[in-house]
């Protein structure tokens, strides 16, 4: 699936208006309107608290340690992308810090996922450029092997395709498909639509055993109340 | 000692005061107090920092990637009360999410400890209420097999009764039996009130060598200071 | 390696003026001026954002579950030091709370780098003092076992003398060794003296792969771009 | 619930009939008999393959890196026993080796299950006695805190209870109570009197899906065939 | 890409004679003639050493804690073919005894591939059934809820399409896409043809520096022999 | 300490009569003869059950994903060394497979110890080459970036300087340093010596709380007996 030494120019991104749609809908309800798929590995986690970003995907592939085909992805990247990288092994190594996130603003890129380190974070917080990563790492990368750019990878335990649909934010990542992003957005803002009312009766002390009626269905299961 | 099924609606709960007296100490305070047991594994994290909750629990155990008795706990809380999830197996699916707590909170709940996942985390913290748990995922659960309420279970490495007392703040979570609530809070309650001259003599430069007399013991034991 | 039972006094501490700069760098810069080494591994985090300190290494080895030593090592802090603590075998108890910190704070420590745990961390937060562990942990220790003082120890995978500069901010934590603090300073100054300009460059959308004459290298590679 | 310095002499064993029945049968049918509870974290695994113990527990509870409390749990093994460990918190340390596992042999005790390491493994399996451990380590303890004996304690996140049954092979540990054994080992038996014409059924080419009449609930739940 | 509740009946597999070239190669030479990629993560380890197997994938999704789709995966098994199961979040539950081994074997299955646990395993040894998994757990499943068959998975960080080539031995688990069995095979055999010979010269006291004429870039390089 | 791109040619080896008997008395015993010092980290496995070997380091110190330096250190390997492998940052890939093992038993090694992985695993236990590692992989090295040989390093948490003894077996590995080997050596014998004598006491029956004195201990620690 991987071809090394490649860079893909032409890539069909999802709707920006379904990406900002689902952005605002958050990864949690999204990944609830994807039937529970598509989500990246929990030990994905933002830079600093509250960091929340949509956009389309472009894809990096790297070596451990190795992070030179990130300036190569730096040309690749259009207003409202998610650079979405992902390394051939296991490495937590920083590959990504405040010069790179300097160029990646200048592209318009809206964040980076990556599955392995980064470093700066500080700063990169100062500039309010959000990363979800595995780790932190002050450890810097040479520049010797090639990866590729734009071809499908999995991150963190997820497929990405160029294009697709990034949703990150303080729950987590979840790669909605490009050709999905409209109808899943659709599907997400019905469940979201229904959230404010339930929440209300909730708030007011009904029990989700009676707005979901769900006692019945625990009786028959077998559920036995004693005191 | 799991049973299945089960919902056990009377519980005696630990003295209130108690509890509360426990809360203002801390759980590492707390921790000494019980001759250093009764700690969850430290992997239990708040969802945001400064958290900080004291209260009786009221126990859940689920199944791996199943919440639905998430539902049925809900019933059972006081005022006052800490909700204890615990999975019958390893799982970091997100339990919990900002619909839940606003039923648990209009129950009174002061909190969640889950062996597990939650998610919609910036929305638990915006509502204030603190959830320490094992990770963060946005992946929900569904609602399909019976587990229990308020039997014993253990979470996170702990042994919990229905109606123990939980102490959660930034170093962790500490679980007191009920029946020996007062007894502990008052020996923590001694210990704290000799810190506050110990403390003063520390910032004032006594070295703990002098203040706890450790220098005969530390000859004793065949400790040598070279040059 | 390790000695047992012995306390070093006189050390030879890391030219300050030169720790001073390193700190003014960071973790990071500092750790591309060493040739990539001296990084403790990635698991060592500060326990609360934005802590950062640089000062010089008293070192001390500590037995699983025992922290005696720490008050042993509290004598031999002078202003501007770093206390950096290692266990014979993996541990995540809490080694370490607000009366040792008190302690080491009149001392005129600047820092605790710990592999294993501490804990009263919001109080550590509140009193300003930095810490960079394993873990955080309500679980205290005994006072049983001798270990040693400002012996060489390994820490979380780096080699660390007594005296060695060590520099701890959000991206980690670097150790330089003393005789080595001037030299690696100047070359990480000269690093830093060269990102202004490369960021100013960056920022107006040049790209890493001109700035840095990555194209030709590239194509020699194999690098293919296709539509 | 762990009460320290205590060793408690008299203990309720679970039946020894019950207890060669429940190992016969297996850790896997014991645990599906139990209702799918009762299994100790799979991280336990035994230091050779096919190891395979059933006995009754008797537990102790030590510190971290000290195994003092080994030489007092040695007196209470009686023919039959499995020595249950639990350390008060995460240790990889080897609290065990020849010397003991001969001592142990001599009083009766059919194998180990502790949540901590061990050494001089190729002895042990020499001698024919088995261990289920989370860790193999060459690194010796302390013997300087007490800890108890014949308490309950948690083991690898289970519960157990002295003179419980412990049944042990390469599938990991499980642990049923005394009073339950021989409950749990006559449904055992009626799941595993089913297997065999099962298996036979299977072996010959019937598949699950219609020996277990799965074939209409799928379709109900609504899975759906294509080419 | 995953779309839950549908069994693919019809799929192109991998050339069998390209598959069975492989087998004799081994994952290692494979893994290199793919150009590195391909690879499970490591954590996939056999059930027992010695264990070797090479076929077609028959994919699978399933939910944590839940293996119903492993009796519908049955039916779709081939002489020949490997059984390559995915979870939609991380579980190390048991979710392949001896009794679905009989089944896959009676179907032609050569081997199982799973991102999570099995049990049984001394009998699924004794039967000659190999198994890469990630645990081994004695811990059963429920049969509640729909995954697929024969939709592209993610399976321990590898993508694998429904008729890949698998390649299992005592390295670890690679995937070859089917279109590729044939070329990779014949790339992978050439670079075994040159080993024999390698290995008489590097068996004689050659150096790989010679073999390789590594000399000449390490000095380049700028590597430095000191005494 | 870590230089980069050096080879050191002449290092002082560990006394070769001394380095014979740490081998036959085993790291356990070899370890508390130390102190309890010098214990890699029990993430270090051997690949095969029963691997066992003494030697002198050798050592080596690579970058992840990159075993270039493998070949310059094997033509610093002379009979009866064996390879001490560090990388300069977390990595599971195969540095090490048949090929490599040839060579290096063709210039006298002894065994590999490395904190990364290694591969052709089967074909290494039928040569019969024994390798203490943190992973096995399939996964391949490049090679282009220098490291060095015969520099002190880091391997698993244990300092490795050239020369030291190196001793390896089930229980894990020990480092025992150059100088100190025949004072180990002699200190580890007397306890082997004494082992004997206590085997046969505690196989009769006597309990290490007699043979040890330990009641009188354990009384005034607080010990309770109670029915």
């Amino acid at each position: 699936m991987n071809q090394l030494g490649i860079v893909k120019r032409k890539i069909e991104r999802a709707d920006p208006a379904a990406v900002e749609q689902l952005g605002r809908l958050g990864s949690a309800t999204v990944h609830e309107a994807m039937g529970r798929v598509g989500l990246l590995k929990p030990y994905m986690r933002p830079i600093y608290p509250g960091a929340s970003a949509a956009g389309t995907a472009v894809t990096v592939l790297l070596h451990p340690g190795d992070n030179w085909m990130m300036h190569v992805v730096a040309e690749q990247i259009r207003p409202g992308d998610i650079v979405v990288a992902s390394i051939t092994a296991e490495c937590s190594d920083g590959y990504f810090g405040d010069l790179l996130a300097t160029s990646f603003m200048a592209r318009g890129a809206r964040a980076l996922v990556i599955d392995a380190g980064v470093r700066d974070v500080r700063i990169l917080k100062e500039m309010g450029f959000p990363v979800w990563s595995k780790a932190i790492s002050a450890k810097g990368c040479i520049k010797s092997t090639l990866g590729s750019v734009n071809v499908p990878v999995i991150c963190a335990g997820a497929f990405v395709n160029p294009g697709d649909a990034i949703i990150a934010d303080d729950d987590g990542v979840v790669v909605v498909p490009a050709a999905d992003a409209a109808r899943v957005a659709a599907v997400a803002q019905k469940r979201e639509d229904l959230e404010g009312e339930k929440r209300a009766k909730l708030a007011s002390g009904v029990l989700g055993l009676d707005m979901y009626n769900m006692r019945g269905p625990l009786e028959q299961a077998g559920l036995k109340y004693i005191d």
